[in-house]
C-alpha cells in the first residue's frame, strides 16, 4: 500500500460530489484553511483542517499554498499533425479564410499533416503537450479525432489517444469526430460521407472500444442540425453518447438539438439564443465554453453568466488545437472566463473541475477532493483562489500530484 | 577571454541597428537561415549563415530553432508590496473601483505595502519576478519607483532597483515616478506635493544617480497637463529624461505633451488622438503600448497601426504592476498585440526587442542582434516568428542568454 500525506496546505477549495453543479451551486465550493489531504493507493481517503492522521508513509508539505482538485480539460484536438501558423500572418493581413482554404490552408492542411503522420509520430507529438498540460495542472483531459475523415485515419487517432492513456500520466477521454468537416473526397457526395460516418465509421470505433463519446461539428457549412441529429444518433446506437459543437457562429439549431438528444455537453455555444439555454437546461446538458477560442479568434463571449442563470452547469476547456486555439494553458483560460465572461473565482474553478468532470463522464472518478476519488490535485504558487485567478500569464502549478503520486513540480 | 559561439540556427530573426523603427521599417527586420551567432566577452562580435568562425571556446547548438535578441521590457512597475487579488473578486462583482479605494484597496493599499516592506523584502520580492521574467525571454527591464510617494520611500524603491541591476543577470533601467499618485498625505494640498517632487524629490533621485527617466500619470484625477509639464520640465533641469502615462483613459493632452517636450517614450495612449500622435511623430517619441493591461482592464486598444502608419516607432511592454496587469510574460504580450493591435510578427518583434530598447535608452547596447551590442539571446522552441507568436500560453523560451552567459535553459 502507498499513502500520502498532504499537509500545511494554507488554503484548500473544492466543488463537492459527483454531479455538474448548476446555478448557484456552480460558485459554492468547500474552502478549508490550514489543512490537510491523506491519499491511499491513489484514492483520496480523508481531508480536514483538524485531527491529522499519524502515518509512517510519504508526507508533502505544500508551505501553506493553496491546493486544489487537478484542472479537467473537457475538450481538445490534442491529436494532430502539423501546425498552421503561416495561417496567423495571413490572417493579420486579412486575407480571408477561404483564401487561407484555397491556398491550401484551414483544417484541411491539418487533415493533410495529420494522415501522413505515422502513430509514432502523432504519439510523440501529442505526448509533449500532455506533459506540458500536467505542468500547467491538467491531470485529465479529453481528446478527439477529427482530422482523419476516413475510417482509418479516425481510427489511428483514437488508437494513439488509447495509447497514451496508457502510457502517459494523464487520464484521457476519447471522443469520435469524425465529423468535424466534410472530407474533400466527398465534396459532391455529402451523403456518402454520411452513410459511412454513420455505418462504417461509428460502428468501428464503438466496437474496437476506442471511443466513449461521438461528436459532431453543427454549423453553416459544415453538418446541418438534422445531419447532427442522424450522426450523434448513429452514436447512441451504437452506445456512444453525444456531445456536439453548436452555435460557435450560427446558431443553426445545435443547442437545442443537444438538449433534447440528451447530450452530455455542448461546446463553444457562443451565440446560443435563450432558446437554446433552456433546452441545455432541461437536458441536463453540461454547456462547454471555450474562452482562450473566443480570445484568439476576436469573436464575442459566450453568455456564461446567462447560463449558470438559467440553471446550466457551465464547462471551461481549451479546445487546444491548431487552427483556432493553440492553447493548451488551462491557467489562461480561467483568466479569460473570469475577465471575460465575468465569472467568478469560484465559478471558474468548479468549470475547470467538477463540471469539466462531468462533461466527460468522470464525475465519480475526478474533479473535487472526496473521498473515494482520484487523488488528483495540484499544489499552486498562490495563497488563495483569488490570486490564482487573478495573476496573469505565469505558470503557477508548483507541484501536480496525479492518483497520489507527484508527476510535475 | 570568453567566447561562445551558437550554431545549427534554423532562423534568425532580427531588427537592425540602434534607432528606434518607424513606419514600414517597424516591419522589416533580417532574416538568416542555417545561420550562426559569435559572441566575445558578452559581446556580438559576428553573425551570418556561412563561413561560420572556428573556435575553441563555447559551443552552443541551437538545434534548428529560431533565435532572436533577448527582449526588453520597456514598462514595468517591478518594485512593489503585496497584491491585490482581493480587488479581483470585486470588481467581478461590479464593485465600483471608487468604493473599492475607499475600502482601503486601489493603488494606495500597494502604497502602503510597499512603504512597509524593507529593502530586502522588496529586493527578494522582485528577484523572483525577475528570476521569471529571464525564463520567459526578458533580457533588460525598466523599473519605476511611484508606490512610496514620499522623498524617502521612493528613493529606498529606487535604491532597490540599483542593487538588483548590480546582483541580478537582469538589466534594469531605473525610472523615478514619484509622480504615480496624489498621496494621501497631501490629498487637501496638491501645490505642496508638486513643490516636493520638483524641489526635493526629483534633485535628490538625480544627484544620488538613481534613476534615468523621470515619469508622470498624467491623467483625470492624477496630474493634468500643465502639472505633468511642470514636472517633466523639473527632471529635465535635473538631468532626467522625460517619459509620460498619457492618454491611458482620458485624453487630457498627455500625448501632445509628450512630443512637445521631447519625452523619449510616452505610455498606454489607448485614447490618444490624431493630434497627439502627430506630437509623437514630430518629437521622435517612441509610443509604448501595453497590450495586456487594456486585457486586463477589457478597455479598448490603442491605435497602433495608426501609429505606425503616421511614423511613430511602437514599442510594446508588460506594465507588470500589481493593480492592473499583474502579469510579466512578454510572450503573451507579443500574442495580444497580434490579435487585438493586428500588428504582424515581424512589428511585434520590432516592438518588444529595439524600439523598446529605444524606449529606454538603451539601443546602443541591446534590442538587435548587431555588431558590438550585447550577446543577449534568446533560443525559442519554435521554427519561425510566426510560430512564436501563434502558439498561445506556452513558454516558449528554450534558452536564454544574457551577456553571452546562459541564464536560462
Amino acid at each position: 500500500m502507498s499513502s500520502l500525506l498532504i499537509h500545511n496546505i494554507g488554503m484548500l477549495v473544492t466543488p463537492e460530489g459527483t454531479e455538474a453543479r448548476r446555478g448557484v451551486e456552480q460558485g459554492k465550493v468547500r474552502v478549508l484553511e490550514h489543512a490537510w489531504i491523506y491519499a491511499e493507493n491513489g484514492e483520496i481517503i480523508s481531508c480536514g483542517d483538524r485531527n491529522m492522521p499519524i502515518t509512517m508513509g510519504q508526507k508533502l508539505d505544500a508551505g501553506g499554498r493553496l491546493v486544489t482538485p487537478g484542472l479537467v480539460d473537457a475538450h481538445t484536438h490534442l491529436i494532430f499533425g502539423g501546425w498552421r501558423q503561416n495561417e496567423l500572418a495571413m490572417k493579420l493581413r486579412n486575407v480571408p479564410y477561404l483564401d487561407i482554404l484555397a491556398a491550401g490552408g484551414g483544417i484541411l492542411s491539418t487533415v493533410k499533416a495529420t494522415r501522413a503522420a505515422t502513430e509514432d509520430e502523432l504519439t510523440a507529438k501529442a505526448a509533449a503537450a500532455l506533459d506540458e498540460m500536467l505542468a500547467f495542472g491538467t491531470t485529465t483531459c479529453e481528446a478527439k479525432s477529427g482530422y482523419g475523415l476516413e475510417k482509418e485515419e479516425e481510427l489511428k487517432q483514437l488508437r494513439v489517444i488509447k495509447r497514451l492513456n496508457k502510457e502517459h500520466p494523464m487520464d484521457l477521454v476519447p471522443t469520435f469526430m469524425g465529423a468535424h468537416a466534410l472530407p474533400p473526397e466527398f465534396k459532391e457526395n455529402r451523403e456518402g460521407y454520411l452513410k459511412l460516418l454513420c455505418e462504417e465509421m461509428i460502428p468501428a470505433a464503438a466496437k474496437q472500444k476506442l471511443a466513449k463519446f461521438c461528436d459532431v461539428f453543427c454549423e453553416t457549412g459544415v453538418f446541418t442540425a438534422e445531419e447532427s441529429r442522424r450522426i450523434l444518433q448513429a452514436g447512441l446506437d451504437n452506445g456512444l453518447t453525444p456531445k456536439i459543437h453548436a452555435d460557435e457562429i450560427d446558431a443553426i439549431g445545435g443547442s437545442q438539438l443537444a438538449g433534447e438528444i440528451g447530450a452530455i455537453s455542448a461546446e463553444h455555444l457562443i451565440v446560443c439564443p435563450d432558446e437554446g439555454i433552456e433546452r441545455l437546461a432541461e437536458g441536463g446538458t453540461v454547456a462547454c465554453l471555450l474562452p482562450a477560442t473566443s480570445f484568439y479568434l476576436n469573436s464575442t463571449y459566450a453568455p456564461a453568466r446567462r447560463m449558470i442563470e438559467a440553471g446550466v452547469p457551465v464547462a471551461l476547456a481549451s479546445d487546444y488545437n491548431p487552427g483556432s486555439c493553440p492553447c493548451l494553458n488551462l491557467q489562461l483560460v480561467m483568466n479569460i472566463a473570469c475577465l471575460k465572461y465575468r465569472l467568478t473565482p469560484e465559478e471558474v474553478l468548479t468549470g475547470v473541475t467538477l463540471n469539466a468532470a462531468a462533461a466527460v463522464g468522470m464525475a465519480d472518478k475526478v474533479g473535487s477532493i472526496d473521498r473515494a476519488k482520484q487523488a488528483d490535485l495540484v499544489i499552486w504558487d498562490a495563497p488563495d483562489l483569488n490570486y490564482l485567478c487573478y495573476r496573469l500569464g505565469s505558470n503557477l502549478a508548483h507541484t501536480v500530484i496525479k492518483k497520489g503520486e507527484i508527476c510535475h513540480g
